[in-house]
């Protein structure tokens, strides 16, 4: 049992028992966030580095939070105007950031398994905080405490997951994460933005949203990536939201108690209309957000714990 | 008495007795800070973050400083590059960060009621560091208590106030403030930079700086802001200076022992010389930038004590 | 003895006893460093402001996690995208920070004497981060630090530096401090790379790599810095990297045991061969990053001991 890893890079390679770990400490979390004075020494005299390759001020900032309230040292680089422009490469700027001897390193980038890559060369933990099309584990770990809190389980839930699922490393986690906790998972979108690999993750696949969302208990939005489309078919955001628009009469076909979740930010009347994404009745995107913050914390506890207890663990 | 606010949004809401009460306090911190070990617990265990959607490294600086000096966990969001970009809209972005728990939330906007309106979204502490044409209350309180340690009172002053006082915040929240002391104010500048509604603020008005000058107690020059000049009448530098600029024939019209303030950054030679402002008898430049520290530390300790005393004060 | 400066602007004004003395502390600080828990109290309640008016990720990260891991509050500004746009001078901007009672500034500077300039103008304790073609201090420590670990002893050494010496203030810096501690001291470049006043120095010129490496004891690689070559020779890079870039053909002409040194970014290809960097048997290059953290640390932590205890030590 236990959280038996040196990094956190996908979901991948969690087993169930893994997650529920970490959810649980997570649980604890969200209670010391809510209170008065929102501080513990779980990381202090650590280090802390975020690498962002790619801008986010929301999931930058959240790991920020969490760090700083558990105590470490934390320092964001801003990678885009530094030494990548003067020519060194990933590998080195992970070598050199390494030889300052950080405990955890938190890596954002535009590139699939440039996460994973560096993460054999350094000897801190790394978290991935989201690398190209792959993984985005702490989003998984978020969205599955939400819907945990929300619904009083993680699993035998019926769940949607709508919209760019080709473009979304949020969805590919989310599918594998809540596959492992053995719910039922349906992937609702046009054909163009559906992954090819779909076969291989067990899932239902709707192109119509009103029959996708029937009786589900979870709806998950997706951000319409515009920015990660290249060269493909981009739907008109008008079309794009008549269709796949989540709003109050495609809401209804969802089960009456069905929640609505958003990794933002959102673009409203887009993917989702405005007064839904408001409706603290249906909507837990702001909950999401909390629950980011608890997430990194439990995440970067168990990891330092790992470090301290064992520095070589199994990566 | 005491200090009775949830947020610190304008100068507009607050009685005398309550800036008397933020300057007493502030007058401990700048003690503090002339201290070797210049740090407090007064914060700890509190989230602050700063908002800035308008670049302005001084209050940033000074803010963050504050924060951190008290003990709490700072974050900087660097807003241009942000999700505003990606078209999430002001409340989207506020209620997120509101969905982390921070405690006190540090704003500049360039819209005028822009912090107003995100201070109704949140549930923390909110404090204007600047919104618009429409107020910058710490600006407003370091100058007050530049003044107050200077001249050994804050009421009964003959203040000018000079330069372009149509596109100034900084004026506006210091024609409030001074006028609630009880002080009489003078604005001085040409009919083009005068704001339209000075009956208003029962101030007398001048074109002409020598006449404006008269035996006043304090100068307080303002930064021409080109960058807010929309179309308007927009001054040659040489002009300006000219009429306007304070240099040392103009200011021999005040009281021998007058007091030369500025915002800063210093425009000079355009609006101030530059030996004026290094003047170490006359002018207070640099004591209005350490009085900003002591005065937003004072601020923030204040509003943090109203959170925990009572999580719904008056707003 | 000991260490009695107000300021760290350059080696120049160095004692060979203090450079010892700082590199004494800075040996035990890289322990702290390897450490699980590596934070002490050293600087707490001290307040740091890094203030980069050229952007360095890694030296700024290094002062940045320096400070930090002494417990002060650091607080970086981004210096581009500040003030300086809006007119203000570099003292003015000096005076600002120095208002806000910094203890430890730490300063980069496009502008050789700038640092030196602002020094003289503010209380607290500056520190030289690189100034024009100038000097960068710290650099050179780290660089003798790393030397004195890998070779046992910091005098009576062959020490090669190669490339672009003209244009680089690492150079400069590591120039006057191996001369101090006695080492005898090989430049090899193009005669375009070579700065004018060698002379000046007590060193020998080469302008054949393998003549000049015959039998040293340290080879100092550097930067190919093209953003500072202003309308002079520009070799091309392969020409370059055929002529002095240093690959194992090159490196067999120094003794068995030399040690390869870089200050980095590296461009490998250009003035280093990959294989040459990454051999942990030659290649010292992660070891002088790790050195640079420990060595900053040393030096803030004996600065703001003599501000302690004598605000007025000699300059």
């Amino acid at each position: 049992m236990g959280f038996s890893h040196k990094h956190l890079l996908g979901i991948e390679s969690l087993r169930p028992d893994e997650i529920t770990t970490l959810l649980d400490l997570a649980d604890q979390y969200v209670d010391l966030n809510r209170r008065d004075v929102k501080h513990s020494d779980a990381l202090a005299g650590l280090t802390q580095i975020n690498m962002f390759f790619e801008n986010s001020t929301r999931t930058q900032a959240s790991f920020e939070l969490a760090g700083k309230r558990l105590g470490a040292d934390v320092m964001n680089m801003a990678m885009q105007a530094s030494s990548i422009k003067k020519g060194e490469t990933l590998i080195d700027t992970a070598m050199t950031l390494n030889a300052m001897h950080p405990d955890l390193l938190v890596v954002r980038h535009p590139h699939s398994g440039a996460v994973d890559l560096l993460a054999q060369k350094v000897n801190c933990a790394v978290l991935n905080a989201g690398d190209g099309r792959h993984e985005h584990p702490t989003q998984a770990l978020l969205d599955a405490l939400t819907i945990r809190r929300a619904k009083g389980r993680l699993h035998r839930l019926n769940i949607a997951i709508c919209g760019d699922i080709a473009h979304s490393r949020v969805a590919r986690s989310n599918i594998i994460l809540l596959g492992k906790m053995e719910n039922r998972i349906r992937l609702i979108g046009p054909p163009t933005l559906m992954p090819s690999e779909i076969s291989a993750f067990g899932v239902e696949v709707y192109e119509d949203m009103e029959q996708g969302l029937k009786d589900v208990d979870v709806v998950m939005m997706l951000r319409l990536q515009k920015e990660r489309m290249d060269g493909g078919f981009i739907p008109s955001e008008r079309e794009y939201y008549h269709r796949y628009g989540l709003d109050a009469d495609k809401l209804a076909h969802a089960k009456d108690d069905a929640i609505v979740m958003h990794p933002g930010p959102m673009n409203r009347g887009v993917e989702i209309d405005g007064e839904i994404a408001d409706d603290i009745n249906r909507s837990v995107i702001q909950e999401q957000v909390e629950m980011g913050v608890a997430v990194r914390m439990a995440a970067m506890d168990l990891l330092a714990q790992n470090l301290r207890a064992n520095p070589t663990v199994e990566v």
